[in-house]
C-alpha cells in the first residue's frame, strides 16, 4: 500500500469506532501488519514443556514463515528459521520431533542443534560451512512461556518479566506441562480475533457456558465485590497477585506491552469447568481455590488465563488477510497424570466450546465487515480494551511510525 | 480498471460478436459489473410465499453483500442489510427463519422487524439508538415476486408492472407458492450464464429433454403457426397474453427493462414435464392447457417461465468473477399439496436436468474463453437476445454512462 | 511485471546460486515464463501410440491453454486449439476419445478432423465457414514422441532430430506403446520441478530406491568406469549411443535444445526395477541388457529415460505460479502384453515411488522459498545442470531477449 493511500485511509478512520473495512480485509494491509507488528514484536510460540529433552523441537509457522524451536545439547532453547541455506527447502516437514541434528531432507545438508552447518555432501574442500548456518532469531523463556522475535533489535522485556513474576509465578507455570493443544482455524483477520478476545461484552449472548461461572461478563462495578473477596482469599494463602496495564504498547518506550488482571468466578464456581468444580491438582503456590483467576495479555496476539488448577495459553497466528489460527494450550501441574489426576475431556470442555463459538462469531464478523455497506460502529464501555488495541494498532502501522 | 484501459478495451470489442475475454474473466470488470449493474438495478430475490408470516425472513446474498427480506408485524416486506451497526457482524447466519426481533449473535444488539435498533446492552443513557438502524434498501413486490434495489434512486417500475399485469397475472403467481428451490453453483461469469439463458440456439444439441416439448429450439418462422394456435386456445379461455420487448434497458429512460414473450409447446406436450403430461393443478385463470407458456426477462439477471400448471423463477447471482449461482424456484398453485396434487420429483425433472446441462456448458464456455487464443465469434440469428444483452451491457459499463 | 522491476530483480540475482524468491513465487513472473518460454518452445505432449487410429484424440492442457492432438483421416496428427470459434467453448470436455468430427457441445458447430468448420446450424447461406477453422499450432513427431509449438515461427528441430536418432532410436521408441500414464500434481513452481529433475545430488538422501540401482547418484568420477563397461556391452550389440549436450538452448541459434547422456546401472541391476531384474521384453535394437540407460532432456520441461526394456517420459506442465503437473508415461515394446509380457505394478514401481518423493521434496522447497528470509544458496558441483538451466532461464526472460 502506497503511503499516501494508507494516510488517506487513516484519515477516514472514525475515532472510537471499529476499524474500517480495509484494515480487516486488504491483502496489502495484512502484509504491512505482519511486517510492522508480528515481525517486530515478541511472539509467544508455546510452553517449553513441549520440548523438554535435548534434540526436541517443534515448528511455529506464521504467515509465510516457519521457525524451529530447538532444545540444544546444552539444554538451551534456540529459534532457527526452517529454511535450508542451500536451496531453501523446509528442513522439518513435521510439526515436532526429536533429532540429533537437523538434516535437510532434500540434499542432506546437516546442521547441529545450534543451527551451524556441519556437513554439505560433495562440496569442495574450500567450501566455507560457517557461512551457511541456519538463520537464528531471538528467543526468551519467561515462566515457562517461549517467546521469539524476528526483529534485529527486539523490544525490551523488563516490564513483562516483572509483571509475569508478580502474576503468573503464583500459578507455577514454570513447572507446568501441556495437557492438550488444539488449533482452531478461523476465516477472519487476526485483528477481529484479538478484538474478540479483548472484550467480554459478547460473553453473555455468545458464551453462556463461560458466563455462568466467570464474573467477566458483567460490567466492572457490578462484580467489584466478588473480586475483592477472591483477592482476600488469595492473600490468606500468601498470594498477592499483581495487576498491570501496559498492553499493547508497554509503559516506557521500547518495552513490550503486557496487561495482567485479576477476576472472580461466581460463588460456587472454583475454576473454568463445565460445573465450576475442580479439574486438576492445584498449581504453584495455591493451597486452595481463591474464587479468582488471572488474565494476561502479552505482545500483539497472545493471551493467558490462569486458574488455581489449570492454565490456558491462547496464540493468535495470522495465516492470511482473512485467515487466522487460534492455537490453544491447556496447562496442568507438571506431575499431574492424565486419567488419574485429571480427565482431559473435562479439562478442555469450557475453552473448547468457547473457542468454537468464537470461531463462528469472528467469521460472521468478517463476512459483515466485507460488505460495501459496513460502517464502523462505536466501541462501548465494555469494549474499552478492543478500542485501546485498535488505537495502538493504527499508530503502529502509520507511515513514519517507529513500530 | 482505469477509465483509459476500459475505453481501449471497449474500442477493441468487435460488433455483433461475443464479448472479449476480459469482460468474462477480469476481477476489475467484475467489480465494475456489480457496481454499475447489480447494485443499480432491480434484482429479483424470490417469491413472497417464502415468508408468509410476520417475523419470517430469508437471506439474499450477492457478491459480498447480504440482504434480509423480512416480513414486518405490519405484514409488509422490508429489505434490511445483514450487517450489524455495531461492529459489522452478520446478524442472520442461517438462510431463513422466523424471529420476533433481529438480534445480532455477537453482542446482542437488538433490532425490530423494521430494522430499528431497540436495545444495545450496557450503553450509556444518552446513547442514541435511532442513529443505528439497520440500513434498508428498496423493495417491491409484483405478482408475488420480490425485488430489491441497492440504489438510492432506483429505476422506475411502471413498464415492468404493466407488462407483468398483462403477462403473469393470468398464471396466478400472486397466489402461488414455492414447491422447490435449488441452487446450482456455476464456475462461470454471470454474463455467460445470462447469455446462455438468452438463446435457444444451443437447445437442440444441449437440451434434448427440453427440445422434445418446446418449440423454442426452432427458428421463429418454423414454429409461428404453433404459437398462433396456442394463442387462440388461450383466448378461448379469455386469456390474452401480452408480449413486450424492452429488456434489458426499458422503453423510456429511467425504467427497468422487461421482455414478456409467448411460446408454444409441441402438439401432445401440455407442460414442461418429462413426457409433456400435466404436473400440477392449473393456476390463475387457466381452465385448460393452451399448448403455450410465457417467458419473461426482468432486470439484469432474472428470468421466469410460466406454464398453465407451474412456474419457474431463475435468478443468476454473481459470486465472483468466474462464479455464479443459478437459483431456481419452482412455483405451484398456492393450495396445491405435495404428494397429492403434484409429485415433486416429476415437477422439477425438466428444469433440473436442463440446469445441470447448462452448468456444464457454461463452465466449458468459461474455460475456453480464458484461453489467450480465444477470439469472439459472431452471434447468429438465433442468438439475437444474447447479442442485444451484450450491446446493452457494453453501454452500461462504459465510462461516463449514467447506468 | 514492468521491465524496470524485472531488470532490478535480475540485477539482484546472485551468480551460481538458486533463483531469488520472486522467480519461484510471483504470478507476474509466471505469466512471463509461459509467454517467453512455454508458448515459444517445442513442448512434448506425449507419445503417438496414445492415438493410433483416425479420429483418436487427446487433450493437452497447459496454464490456461488446451490443445487437441487429433489423428486425421489421412493418418497425420494435428494440434488444434480446444476453443470453439463461435463463442469460445471447450470443444472436448473429456481427456481423450475417438470422433468422426469435432462437434462443439454448446451449439453443435462441427469441425472435421483437420479443424475446418463444416457446419454451423441456422446460419445464413452467405456465412463463410472457411473463416472459422479451429486454430492450429505446429506439431512434429520424432521417434514416436509428439511435440507441439504455439509460436508462429518455432525453433528448428534439426539438432534435436539428429540427437534422438543417435540416442533413442536404439531403444525402439518409435514402435513403443504407453503401458501406463499418471499425473502427479505438485504445489510448486515449474522451475523447482525442473531443477529437481536436473540434479542427482538429492538422490542419495531422497531416493534410496533409485540410488540402489543407478550410478547417477554418485559424482561422475566415481562411476566413470561402470559407464565405460556398459558402453562396451552396448557396442558389442552394435549399439553406439550418442551423447549430446545442448540443453536447454540449442547449439546453433534458433535450434531447440537437447541433452542426451548415457549412464550406468550398478552391477547386478539390469533396469529401473525394484530389485534390478528385467521388467518387460527388450526394445529396439537391444538383444541383451547393457547395464546402462539413456537420459534425454528436450525443450523447457520434458525428460526421457530409456532402459533396454522400458522407457519413461516426464512432462512438467505449469498450471499456476505454484502449481505444476508432473505427467509420467511408461513405455514398453509395442507388442508387449500386460499381465503376460510385463506386470504393470512392477513396471511402474521405481518411478512411482520416486515421483511421489519428488512431489514432497519440491513442495517443501516451495514453502521454504516463500519465506522472507530465504536467501538463494550456491549450486554445488553435482547440480551443474540445474545451474545451467537457471542461467539460461534468466537470459530467456530478460527484457529485450529474443527468446
Amino acid at each position: 500500500m502506497k503511503p499516501e493511500n494508507l494516510k488517506s485511509l487513516l484519515d477516514r478512520q472514525p475515532q472510537g469506532h471499529a476499524l474500517l473495512q480495509e484494515f480487516y480485509a486488504s491483502p496489502e494491509i495484512f502484509e504491512r501488519d505482519i511486517e510492522r507488528i508480528h515481525l517486530r514484536r515478541w511472539l509467544c510460540v508455546g510452553h517449553e514443556s513441549r520440548v523438554p529433552e535435548p534434540g526436541d523441537w517443534f515448528r511455529f509457522d506464521i504467515a509465510e514463515e516457519s521457525v524451529l524451536i530447538v532444545r540444544g545439547k546444552d539444554g538451551a532453547l534456540r529459534a532457527l528459521l526452517n529454511v535450508c541455506r542451500h536451496r531453501g527447502s523446509r528442513i522439518c516437514h513435521e510439526e515436532e520431533g526429536n533429532a540429533r541434528a537437523l538434516v535437510c531432507p532434500y540434499h542432506a545438508w546437516t546442521y547441529d542443534l545450534n543451527g551451524e552447518l556441519r556437513g554439505a555432501r560433495h562440496t569442495d574442500a574450500d567450501f566455507d560451512l560457517s557461512r551457511y548456518s541456519l538463520k537464528q532469531i531471538h528467543l526468551r523463556v519467561l515462566e515457562g512461556l517461549v517467546f521469539v522475535c524476528f526483529a534485529d533489535d527486539p523490544p525490551k522485556l523488563d516490564e513483562v518479566e516483572r509483571a509475569l513474576l508478580g502474576s503468573l509465578t503464583h500459578y507455577g507455570w514454570k513447572n507446568a506441562r501441556i495437557a492438550h493443544r488444539e488449533r482452531y482455524p478461523v476465516k477472519g483477520n487476526w485483528k477481529l480475533v484479538t478484538e474478540n478476545y479483548q472484550e467480554c461484552y459478547h460473553c453473555t449472548p455468545s458464551h453462556p457456558e463461560f458466563s455462568r461461572h466467570h464474573a467477566t461478563s458483567k460490567p466492572d462495578e457490578e462484580v467489584e465485590e466478588l473480586r475483592t473477596e477472591a483477592r482476600k482469599r488469595a492473600q490468606a494463602m500468601g498470594i498477592e497477585i499483581l495487576e498491570v496495564e501496559t498492553w499493547p504498547q508497554g509503559l516506557s518506550p521500547g518495552q513490550e506491552g503486557i496487561d495482567c488482571s485479576y477476576d472472580a468466578t461466581y460463588p460456587g464456581s472454583l475454576t473454568g469447568s463445565e460445573d465450576g468444580a475442580p479439574l486438576a491438582p492445584l498449581m504453584g503456590n495455591f493451597t486452595d481455590y481463591d474464587g479468582g483467576f488471572s488474565y494476561v495479555e502479552l505482545g500483539p496476539a497472545s493471551f493467558y488465563l490462569a486458574y488455581p488448577d489449570h492454565g490456558l495459553v491462547y496464540l493468535f497466528v495470522p495465516r492470511g488477510p482473512q485467515e487466522t489460527d487460534m492455537e490453544v494450550l491447556w496447562l496442568v501441574e507438571g506431575d499431574a497424570r492424565e486419567g488419574v489426576d485429571y480427565q482431559k475431556d473435562s479439562l478442555i470442555w469450557m475453552w473448547h466450546v468457547t473457542s468454537i463459538a468464537d470461531k463462528r462469531i469472528i467469521e460472521d464478523n468478517q463476512q459483515g465487515v466485507n460488505s460495501r455497506y459496513y460502517e464502523p460502529g462505536p466501541y462501548t464501555e465494555m469494549e474499552v480494551l478492543s478500542r485501546k488495541f485498535s488505537e495502538w494498532y493504527l499508530r503502529e502501522i502509520a507511515p513514519g511510525s517507529k513500530g
